[in-house]
């Protein structure tokens, strides 16, 4: 068995090794620099067959971060954007939360007020918004939503604010035989629903925070899976590194985030033995996206947090912080 | 991005397939019957790319139940011979253990009274001998104990108790461009360590019972995780389809079982659209492996239930029922 799944992935490899030298350059939106090397250098060493850090095919795992890593974060996380737009139907289908807060300020489109809502409050929207319908309900809800949103700046549906240098990266990756994951501290359902068309990745290789089921009848008798307000995993910090031994079982090569929240997944990262690439994306550039974090002497930002003390453990612990401003020619495929 | 990932799908399937077809029986160990010729309609039907039953690639998911449907799992499940083999190393590391129950009753070898543990006992070696230690602590355990350990009846180490022709299936199912997961009752952690070289299955393709993690440093600030006596996912019964949409995020076309522990993940199987196979292996050969569940009149266990009740289920819903003893030809490999 062993040896036809093994040959199979030799296959993979060998044939997408020549649609990848076809392509002079696999990082063409890259400015070459420290980051952009990097990369090249970690991909090159790890499927070196001679080389005393090749790693075999199957062992060959990458972890990205979605919000702030692979798409736009600012001004606000596009689940929570989903789910305060599906409030209207929640209390369409339960009136009795119309004069109820924090549904009440959410409904009279007050953003200000809006924006001032505390952590339990998102918490009520979220379990009102993501909970208590079947998976397959939910997936519609979400497709819909996609097809119909528009993000505030650029006017455009969610998943066209991915970036294409990380889109490059995802590719390079994986014709160079790595198995790509996304590893959120976002919904993994959520996730799910546009990941493979998004970024290529399908929806079995996203880890995100996640919620349980229950498994049920409906009225004809077919089973379904019910979406309850039980958290199984909080995918954020310390939860990143417990979710990959959950759901993957094995210890990244490469790991890709942004902010404070994917620190102990760079650390679980580089951790490991033989080369191990731990890179965090910096967004400095407030003209073609934005610029936050306090590292850098940048705005400080409650949506994804890049702090002094994390940019030292980058220095320290030989993470590589990518420049959006300095390192990506092209930000998003729209750019032209 | 999306395409790329496609036309590396398009290509092993391409290359897969005269593989197969040089072999002239993709399932020599199997009797020509009903389970047989259920297994290679099911597999045409869906990769007949004209057809209606056609289904798309990445799609293509099989789930398999471990214990009881891809190795043997009686007299008892290996893991629960893994946990009471363990226990000395547990007690030579806590001495405060040795005249604790049920510490005390494995220690002294009474293998009647061992057989006579309630629920409750078991828990708590499971709980001494699967937690405290760091994940890689575990994995080197397990491994030690694989390499050692032999079974009661043949002598031979564990993993060589797979069942040929179900090794067939997930290799004729892969060679087709399906996805196989393990979905075991059994520990998640446990199977992972083995499940690539035995069954050709990656870690990540296993889903199982399994105990929370904790993300710390050890002494010299290296990072690890500890594992807890905390349970995330509890994978029997309905908690196989909820560990399913857990950690694959799509409904499995084909399901393979043998126990009661498997209807809910048959039931959500066969509840999907086009054509879903549903299995359940009845163990009915005494001679050359067990005969046991009270279906067909074979004698009760508690190990691998097989009711009349699951039987008449699968009789309703179309699942397809194998018969050890008259659908296989040859149950082991090292039978000669």
């Amino acid at each position: 068995m062993k040896n036809i799944h093994k040959m199979i992935v030799m296959l993979v490899i060998a044939f997408a090794s020549p649609t990848l030298s076809l392509a002079q350059d696999p990082l063409p939106s890259w400015n070459d620099g420290a980051a952009k090397q990097a990369i090249v250098n970690f991909v090159r060493t790890t499927t070196d067959t001679g080389g005393t850090n090749f790693v075999p095919p199957e062992e060959r795992i990458a972890t990205f971060d979605q919000d702030g890593t692979l798409w736009v974060e600012h001004p606000v996380y596009s689940q929570l954007m989903f789910c305060l737009d599906r409030v209207p139907a929640v209390v369409a289908a339960r009136p009795e939360l119309k004069d109820v807060e924090p549904f009440k300020t959410v409904l009279s489109g007050d953003r200000e007020a809006i924006a001032k809502l505390p952590m339990k409050d998102l918490e009520k929207i979220a379990v009102a918004t993501l909970t208590g319908m079947t998976t397959e309900e939910f997936q519609a809800d979400v497709r819909k939503w996609l097809a119909d949103a528009r993000d505030p700046r650029w006017h455009r549906p969610y998943p066209e604010l991915t970036y294409q240098p990380m889109q490059e990266v995802l590719a390079y990756l994986r014709a160079s035989g790595y198995k790509t994951y996304i590893v959120t501290g976002g919904g993994q359902d959520f996730v799910r629903v546009y990941s493979e068309q998004t970024y290529g990745i399908p929806p079995e290789q996203v880890v995100g925070t996640a919620g349980g089921t229950k498994y049920g009848y409906d009225k004809d008798g077919k089973p379904m899976l019910t979406k309850e307000p039980r958290l199984v995993l909080n995918d954020n910090d310390a939860g990143k590194p417990e979710g990959i031994h959950l759901m993957i079982g094995r210890r990244p090569h490469a790991a890709f985030g942004n902010s404070t929240g994917d620190q102990q997944m760079l650390e679980y990262t580089r951790a490991g033995d033989g080369a191990r690439l731990a890179m965090l994306v910096l967004h400095d550039d407030a003209t073609r996206e934005y610029a936050y974090g306090p590292a850098q002497g940048l705005t400080d930002t409650k949506v994804g947090t890049f702090t002094q003390k994390l940019y030292d453990e980058a220095q320290q612990d030989g993470w590589v912080v990518i420049s959006m401003k300095n390192d990506w020619k092209q930000i998003f495929a729209f750019e032209k």
